[in-house]
């Protein structure tokens, strides 16, 4: 149920607050001038106002920049964006209960996806990649993605992904995931 | 110089149209019934219209499905076709002498890319990946990119690509970068 | 069949030499000075022995480096050579009709690999990936790689297989399988 | 320094511990029955014995597998776990310190990897990825790595290291290196 991936993740950002109390900071390492938001840990929106991830976006994870995500012209090669967010996705349908919603057996087809690049990105570099979905049609939704670093976009993207059936005919989206996208996110009908 | 570049193409697509003579047919060797299109190797308009490849494709080149490139749901991964368009890409900017005619140290950065998706893709399947650009704007250029399988298109994407200088600044598109353009695609002014 | 799997090999070998030979060459182009060995086509002995791909190396397949193999170190990734020897092994597995042979439903479980790293490469070279099997115990393989650059070895590569039965029991060598390691590879028992 | 290099490690290490002793627990949250090692943050002795990471491994990270990194055969590839290791080994050479004792301008080079694959690994688990460097000789040294997923190795891995200078020569070990890896992780001389 998607009520059930609420509460996992309510528990999730409660643990990620406690240990930034316990530092008595807000987010933020005073002896490393280093961000302390724990990595790849669901965040939500109050995590995310923290270190300085701008409203409405309410979902999020922090990653860092791997060695090998880094190309010939030494900056975060403009594929592994799309990577990113496929994990991201999969995450969020997973964290928000959205699979459940979905009815049985959901098929999750992504249709069409756009990147914006805005500033690359280096190595060993902190940050974190946002989620939301903005919009619903009939059997498909629309979802946004940002990569934050510091508190700047360096990247946007977005996918819609269409709902199917176990035999690949369109699958309506039904009301407990409608009501999910809205809830959650403020998508609105397209 | 962009006209080198164009004899060297111009070499290797003749390479390839004694090749399939060879076997006294046009691209498709009739032992197999399997289409004998080289591989990795630039093909032009004539080459790509003998395999099914539509108007106005006249950049393209044909690769293999990889195991590495099918995920869990058994497809080739979203996430590959942007590696694909990469790949081209870089292939396309060298063979037409793009790279001559952009000026001295030319930076392409990509600004946006888009994805469409029509049809998944198997472990095996041969494809021919091609590239052309439709627009020039001042500083920027937009190609065009599709998959095509057995000469029906299964992926389609765009990309924005900026022209810059050696400490980042937009360079105007010279006048040899537009004609190659013009010449070669038809590319028009935005 | 195992058998059909080498009339298979056989035949894509005969298109590659009656290309060559219509070029009025061994695998060169004179024209371009450059190897016209056909990519992802297997290749047997005789054409890697005209291309200096040295005995006792009987299959193999060209390949060109792309843009997304090279790193920041600007080579080819150390990681990029395991995916190389992943693919070559899925195509000498079933060019050779090994999955044929090695009774129903077989699978094929990569147990240890490893690599020795003799030369960096760049991008944009061609290369020439081969494979044979040398020793067999008794429901295990071991398979060696090697990539070839204009006649020289570049990086080797080793890989441990175990053959399993559906419920993941190991499945003894069936003997069509010990006689196409044989016949093909010149496998020894260990 | 690699001295500078210790003492951050030891800080990050802390700060682990504190983090963990504000759960009223080692490592390990009740509510969920999930180990609350925090992701991608150097992870020392006490902290890896704390998961169920044995002895004498002393330096790790964890991590959690991604849906890109699950193959057609829905396990992690084979592939991936050279990524891990890689990436592992940078963060390693970096939080000890070591590009600073090895000398101006330092070149690390693999020669050989090695891979054991003992289990196979599912999307979403987490993971810890530990290394240590076990035997030196002249102009190089020996790194082993492991996965232990819930206290258990699923994975091992080694590679030999050569370290070069600018002109790519050989460069002996410098002492300040040699004695990182005595202290650490209790190198010996081979």
């Amino acid at each position: 149920m998607g009520y059930m991936g609420r509460q996992r993740l309510r528990a999730r950002a409660l643990d990620w607050r406690s240990q930034a109390r316990d530092h008595g900071l807000q987010g933020r390492d005073h002896r490393h001038s280093r961000i302390v938001t724990p990595f790849l840990t669901p965040l939500d929106a109050d995590a995310l106002r923290s270190v300085g991830v701008s409203d409405p976006w309410s979902y999020g994870m922090a990653d860092r920049v791997r060695f090998g995500e880094i190309d010939a012209l030494n900056h975060v090669n403009n594929v592994v964006y799309l990577r990113w967010y496929e994990t991201l996705r999969v995450n969020y349908l997973h964290d928000y209960g959205i699979y459940e919603d979905a009815g049985p057996d959901p098929k999750f087809v992504v249709k069409t996806v756009g990147l914006d690049y805005k500033a690359e990105v280096h190595r060993g570099a902190n940050y974190i990649n946002v989620a939301r979905t903005t919009q619903m049609r009939n059997t498909s939704f629309t979802m946004h993605y940002a990569t934050f670093i510091d508190g700047r976009i360096t990247t946007t993207g977005d996918a819609v992904i269409v709902l199917l059936n176990a035999d690949n005919s369109k699958r309506a989206l039904p009301d407990a995931l409608r009501q999910t996208f809205i809830t959650r996110d403020g998508a609105v009908q397209a």
